[in-house]
């Protein structure tokens, strides 16, 4: 897009999302149809802008002067809603474009959801719009709102004689009912919205393209995202990175997460890096926040809704029952808060108002002495503060005596205002109104432990990420043509032309006759590999002989494995004899590019782990050895690694320096598809070894020249 | 305890549970005392049996004559509730059971939680309690409640203002404030209790007895129960037991799990088999459902409400929405319910009722062809309801316009009763006035998707669970005594000469120069293994030595090691000199015993792993060959085990028939502290070898006799 282009678009969306003036076209009178829901919606809501009916056959509309048609308005029109069947919509957008309308939505079904011709109009429509430069929601779609402006641009139904309220928290999503069911929680809370968007069948502006605009949007502080899936994924990771330098927390509910699991394209070893993986990856790479429901959403929301979260793990809990303290105690385990003791000078200032019998520790359990002393909770929660030794309090209150509604309630609307750390306060068998008065002073309240404690550690790892700069940008590679797979000769002479990586030393032997002429000054003992480019798994399939220490026996395998590929009709190219190198650890290292979120290396523990109880990990390149490291730690059997019990450690450095070189070799070499080496060993001697390797490439490209000589 | 005994416990165990007359010692008039809340309690909830306050100093209490002294009442005292402080509880105690009153419950705190003379005090009246077979609750507890009676026996003040209503379901509490704070939510929602019991500092009644007694109850048909540790297991299972046998589900919320953890007995793998272990074990064996918060075992006990559940996994999923029904099937597998391909008769039958672009798939959506059609919904449930194919249906409605309430709404209430299988509605965005409308049916309604599919997987597995009988007793052993640890050597023949596993050859060397000697006739490759009961990681410490293939290198082993251990002054026995085997597998097998929970197995991965990924599994004694198999065949890693790529297969049968009778060994020699194997190996030769043994036994067993001769 060009500069100009870009300019334009984003005029345009503004217009979507800020319009000062909407023509509907298809309003009518009464609430059964989508032109009569949306101009209801906008007039009960007082939308603060002109509202411009088009319906030829009637000259009023609610009382509003009604047009014959788009082109009948004098004036411009910054949003035009069609609220036509599918039928009619392709002929409005034409003309919406032609006269310069500054943007469409389109509600109507019926496009590519229905079928090919649906999904051919749908393009139509899509095209048109974005070479006219007009943003063009849906089809398909429940339209938009805008809290600051009461506009409420939608059909639904579900929002019916609700009053839409300003509100901090954007939403944008790709279905229309989990976004009424989102609106319809926060309006139940008295919490309003800034910017609620769905987007449909994305003919043109997408769920990132949305997203990004509520990123920028100064009245948004908080998005709300639900997404099944992505066409692409860098607008959205621009949205992401964006996001992180405003510090605005991105929330999201993310359907498909299993079925997605099961349809992830099965490659070899593809059990391993399920689409929900990498999506979780992205999610972590930029700290967005993954929730499992809209509830959990609005928990976090909540949170940055009350107050500005801090980084730090270190909690303190205050609680009434000592019940509750061990639960609250196990749920903050559980969510990965520490619970440092409480420090020595704070236990002295706390014994001041607590009796010797009391044991004070961290949880702080108030006791019955919270009945003797009235300002029990109060100093406490004052000397935590004060203490400097946590970043987040969590409290635990029952109970709807006026005596302890009144005193608790009055320490936390003074005290907690002042503190500059994140709190959560959990009430439990209390009235509605009391907390109701405690929301209203901007006390963050919850009912249950674990969802308190959930939503308070997502919302520190969010505040905690914004410390770190973004990412660098993803890496996307053609994805054009056929995929070809390479022996695993033809994959190691094709890696190490190119200087990547070592191999064992090797030579391929394509008759047993040949087997001691190319064995010539080359010992062993030896390990032969049938190589075809249709045996996957050579250990299961009797393609693999290790530890051969004769000639004699070499040749004898080489005859016996070249027989068994004539029978079997494997397309082969000979037996690969190798030296059997020592090995001391394995490693498995897998390069690929998904269409949607870009390219990324995957690796772990190597060997049959990888199929039978994996430990891998994965991460979108570009990656530095430093983060490669970082990867490596994070594997769950890493001990193994640093010097077991006395034993070899595994050299990382060198380890993480040779996968950040074949990581840069796959960036600059788009027509690789996928690459991946199992194992990659670390030798008894420390060398770094590739023992096997796949390539796979894509067919457009000049294949690699065969040799026939070492690797 | 005797038959009599038994007897006559139960006798008053009823008695505190059914009283017909309650006498309340210290009974005053106001609501700031705990007698007066007692009584306020008992007559404002309408107690249908007869109340004595007891009162010295005045004449009537709340318009009840007031007694001077228990002795004062005439006629039968079923229950006396001492609501007097700590100090004057003893002398009531005493005098309760003198006069023969039936039961008793002891308010007051300042026992065993305050101090030592406390802790003196709670076990004279426990004692004595027991000496007269007179059940005693608390002290330090909040009472007791049979919702059946109106009886709220309890000073709590946070139910002040609720009316006690009768319910199918029971509550066991080991807090008095976790007790109140589930009453209030149950109360909350319209629903009852049954019995409420909070048993306190448990100076006699144990949360267990009280278990066995709800269990035993017919007005109680679900139990909760609330647990912050035991003191013993054996009374539990008993109740577990007889709740399978009874088809009456347990659902426990359990604290301290963390922190449990962390204070585990740290043995040398005691990081293994945290105390949360055991206790998740016990609960699966027994099919008790543990929870994480009060919601979610109120969410797990209305499915219990409204249902009878019954096993199977099979789920269908109907949902007004798209993106819904996707988050729903995440949930749902998640929940490991499994969601099958609607069966092809099913879909002839429903296309009766959809266009046929509408993909018909497991979630069923009901896409916009429910505007259309009114009756869609219920011909849909029909088809499903009559399909045979699912245990539990699953749906997602939401909205609020009246057509929709009355058209889904009817269809729940005409069909869902007559249907046999599980079934939960999950309605969002709607009227609170509808969802009780629903719910006075007897329709299942949540209004978050995980929370449903959750509550509805534990009540299928709970159920799921009945259809096996109950496990065998545990196994207790003497826990007394200090325990002894056994040097490698000294473990191994104390299991040989008892004809358990076998070993690999070996002989115990006690000097460099009696090596070739003890060597003669006993064939290498060697393995030397220095002897000390204080070097619990030979590997790390430099303690073990592999493959030495010669008499002069098993010689300068043996000099160096004798040499290590005098520099560093270990108590050491010699060196182990043994055949080096083969190893195929290696399995860590381990057998101990927990003084509240019993003695259990634990078997998994072996070698380093057991460190550094543990991948292990754990089970109460006794365990048959057959169930071992079973939790071997749970490993994360079993695939290994089972002739992976062609590989090799553990013998498995052969495998778990040692280990049981390893198990048997330990059950029968409660003088066995713990065993571990580690690793218990499969070589290649297919033999089962224990490579690595440690025995702990309790010091007052006299020794077993020490050799220098072979394993």
């Amino acid at each position: 897009m060009s500069l100009l282009e870009q300019a334009s678009r984003a005029r345009s969306l503004r217009r979507l999302f800020e319009p000062q003036s909407i023509a509907i076209v298809g309003a009518t009178e009464g609430f059964d149809k989508a032109g009569g829901r949306v101009l209801t919606s906008l007039l009960d809501n007082e939308f603060k802008g002109a509202i411009h009916p088009v319906n030829p056959n009637r000259p009023t509309v609610k009382g509003l002067r009604a047009y014959s048609s788009l082109e009948a308005i004098s004036g411009p029109v910054d949003l035009a809603i069609v609220c036509l069947a599918a039928g009619d919509v392709e002929a409005q957008v034409e003309l919406a474009c032609r006269l310069d309308v500054g943007s469409l939505v389109v509600l109507a079904s019926g496009f590519a959801e229905l079928d090919a011709r649906g999904a051919a109009a749908q393009k139509r429509i899509g095209d048109l719009a974005r070479r006219h430069g007009v943003a063009l929601l849906g089809p398909n779609c429940l339209g938009l709102m805008n809290g600051t402006l009461g506009m409420m641009a939608s059909p639904t139904v579900t929002m019916r004689g609700y009053r839409l309220l300003a509100g901090k928290m954007g939403f944008v999503s790709q279905s229309g009912a989990i976004a009424t069911f989102w609106m319809d929680r926060m309006l139940g809370l008295g919490l309003g919205c800034s910017k609620w968007v769905t987007t449909g069948n994305e003919a043109d502006v997408t769920v990132s393209d949305a997203l990004q605009c509520l990123v920028e949007d100064d009245d948004t502080e908080i998005i709300g995202m639900y997404v099944e899936g992505l066409r692409e994924s860098d607008v959205l990771r621009r949205a992401f990175s964006t996001a992180i330098e405003r510090r605005k927390p991105i929330i999201v509910l993310r359907s498909g997460r299993s079925r997605a699991g099961a349809q992830a394209a099965v490659s070899h070893t593809g059990v391993l890096a399920g689409e929900d993986g990498l999506y979780t990856e992205l999610f972590e790479q930029f700290g967005v926040c993954q929730v499992n429901s809209l509830s959990e959403m609005v928990d976090v929301s909540r949170v940055f809704l009350t107050q500005r979260p801090r980084p730090g793990k270190r909690a303190c809990i205050i609680s009434l029952s000592g019940g509750a303290g061990a639960l609250m105690a196990d749920a903050a385990e559980f969510a990965h808060f520490e619970l440092p003791p409480l420090p020595e000078q704070l236990v002295v200032q706390l014994r001041q108002f607590f009796p010797d019998y009391v044991q004070l520790a961290n949880p702080i359990d108030l006791t019955t002495q919270i009945i003797v002393d009235r300002r029990l909770f109060e100093r406490t929660l004052d000397c935590v503060m004060k203490s400097g030794q946590f970043d987040t309090i969590l409290t635990f209150m029952a109970g709807r005596t006026p005596e302890l509604l009144s005193d608790v309630g009055a320490a936390m609307m003074k005290l907690l205002p002042q503190w500059q750390g994140n709190s959560a306060a959990i009430w439990q068998a209390t009235t509605p109104e009391f907390v109701a008065g405690l929301e209203a002073a901007g006390i963050l309240v919850f009912d249950e432990i674990p969802e308190a404690v959930s939503a308070m550690a997502r919302a520190v790892k969010i505040a905690d990420r914004w410390e770190r700069p973004s990412p660098d940008a993803a890496i996307f590679g053609a994805s054009a043509g056929e995929v070809r797979t390479l022996t695993e000769q033809a994959s190691k002479i094709y890696l190490n032309s190119r200087g990547v990586l070592h191999f064992p030393e090797g030579v391929l032997v394509q008759t047993a006759a040949g087997t001691a002429d190319a064995l010539a000054g080359f010992d062993g003992p030896w390990v032969a590999k049938l190589q075809s480019a249709r045996l996957t798994h050579k250990s299961g399939q009797g393609g693999i002989e290790l530890n051969l220490t004769s000639v004699d026996a070499v040749r004898d395998c080489v005859a016996r494995m070249l027989e068994s590929a004539r029978q079997r009709q494997l397309d082969c190219e000979g037996v690969l004899i190798e030296r059997m190198e020592r090995i001391q650890w394995e490693f498995i290292v897998g390069l690929r590019r998904d269409p949607v979120l870009g390219a990324y290396l995957l690796v772990g523990r190597g060997g049959v782990w990888v199929e039978v109880d994996p430990d891998v990990t994965q991460a979108f390149l570009p990656l530095s050895a430093e983060r490669i490291e970082v990867l490596l730690r994070r594997l769950r059997g890493f001990a193994l690694f640093e010097g077991y019990r006395g034993g070899a450690k595994v050299p990382l450095a060198r380890l993480a320096q040779s996968i950040a070189i074949l990581c840069r070799f796959f960036i600059e070499h788009e027509n690789v598809a996928e690459i991946e080496i199992n194992p990659l060993a670390v030798c008894r001697d420390e060398r770094i070894v590739a023992i096997d390797a796949s390539v796979y490439r894509y067919e457009h490209e000049p294949e690699p020249a065969l040799a026939a000589g070492g690797g």
